[in-house]
């Protein structure tokens, strides 16, 4: 059986695409994820996600690559894509995703987790590009704390390069996840300026979790009480602080060299 | 004497204001660049670049933070400034300054140099990035070989927090930067996957150049072949590249750390 060709922006179905990638409450309430782009796709197929609808532009996409799951094909022209594509990429595909939202418990913390917290991170590009890095250094997880943007926000997802899918990411308030690190005997390794230590003094062999605040008002004080240890990079320079993303990234790879 | 107050986005200055903004064959003519944000112009006036004007909105911005530097101060009003600035930001001040174009043998190399070296690289917003982290290792120098951006357009300010005033920036072709590592005895690393070793195995004691290329092509071979070691940073999960600007972090403070 052909596809289902779409040809009109005014389609339905694109309208409510659209409103999906657009609406946080839209999603929320029905329970789907937009994820654009074929590698993005490819993770969270891997990944074991239901994707339930694709949209792609044949001149684009090749269909046949995304073989072996089932869903919906929807064939669009490239009028339509155009429209649709979230990032004016060519990259000619866009999937309906039923998400997973996990919680701690649902952590598989293996034999020594190294986890990446985040605290009130905003920029949904930041969690994203930490996500990337948390994925190359093969972390356990990644768990933002009262986060301030969906997990599944299209930015988040684009940043990650699809690291959404393959790093499992839980949100949560920082109490829950103080008390679970605690429980669990996460050392706790905040990352602040006062009364820190330089990173690559700080042992990070054992159970690890590495957290971290917003660049501008930083980590809140139930954090800081509950730290084992509180660690920061050398600013040398001038300026006073690095991106998060950036921050995250030397701190995950010192412990990646620490545990070799 | 009052500052001049501009009261109408149609004054030719502030036209001439957005011209420079917005195409770098206006600043290379004028040999002018614009800088935006009240930290970004501070680090500019502390490295002693010239600043020729500053537009501010009074309700935004203190100019009497800029005491001390001379300049021709042109107070704007709100609805001025909104439409010059570039980030939709409420510093509130925005100046034109002189730029300076180092060459390599303006570099103070000092005793134990620590050069990053991009090729390639595209986005204004990761050369940016590198800057800042730069600043925070206290590298010597960043070089940008063959770039495809100027290192003065208003994005790379912007991302770099202003580090492009702090830290000493080049611009030269591979071969001319080649030549000056090699001439220098400074050590060249290539960040690359083939036939390369991990980073935390190499030595960076040393004068060392970290060299790395874009994302998605890499290094031209006339880095490969002029490497006096190859290194990559372990890729375990299931991404196969992280960004140019985290990449440099990672080795940057592999040889902060080294060196300590």
């Amino acid at each position: 059986m052909a596809p289902l060709l779409i040809s009109s922006p005014q389609n339905p179905r694109i309208k409510h695409l659209m409103l999906l990638q657009q609406r946080s409450q839209q999603r929320r309430n029905e329970h789907r994820i937009v994820v654009e782009g074929a590698r993005e796709i490819e993770h969270c197929k891997n990944a074991g996600f239901e994707i339930e609808t694709v949209f792609y532009c044949p001149t684009l996409f090749d269909i046949d690559k995304l073989k072996g799951s089932y869903f919906e094909p929807i064939e669009v022209t490239p009028q339509v894509y155009e429209k649709i594509a979230y990032r004016g990429s060519t990259e000619g595909v866009i999937a309906i995703v039923e998400p997973r939202f996990l919680s701690l418990k649902d952590l598989e913390l293996g034999d020594n987790p190294l986890i990446v917290v985040l605290e009130g991170v905003e920029k949904p590009g930041n969690i994203g590009a930490v996500l990337r890095s948390a994925d190359a250094a093969q972390a356990t997880a990644v768990v933002v704390c009262d986060p301030l943007t969906d997990l599944y926000n299209p930015n988040l997802i684009r940043s990650s390069l699809g690291a959404i899918f393959t790093v499992p990411c839980v949100a949560c308030s920082s109490i829950e996840c103080i008390k679970f690190l605690k429980e669990n005997n996460i050392k706790i390794l905040t990352a602040q300026l006062q009364d820190s230590e330089l990173y690559y003094h700080t042992p990070m062999r054992g159970a690890t979790a590495i957290v971290m605040g917003t660049e501008s008002t930083g980590l809140t004080q139930a954090w800081r009480e509950a730290a084992t240890a509180h660690i920061r990079i050398p600013m040398r320079g001038e300026l006073d602080s690095l991106n998060v993303s950036v921050s995250a990234a030397i701190l995950l790879f010192e412990a990646v060299r620490q545990r070799e």
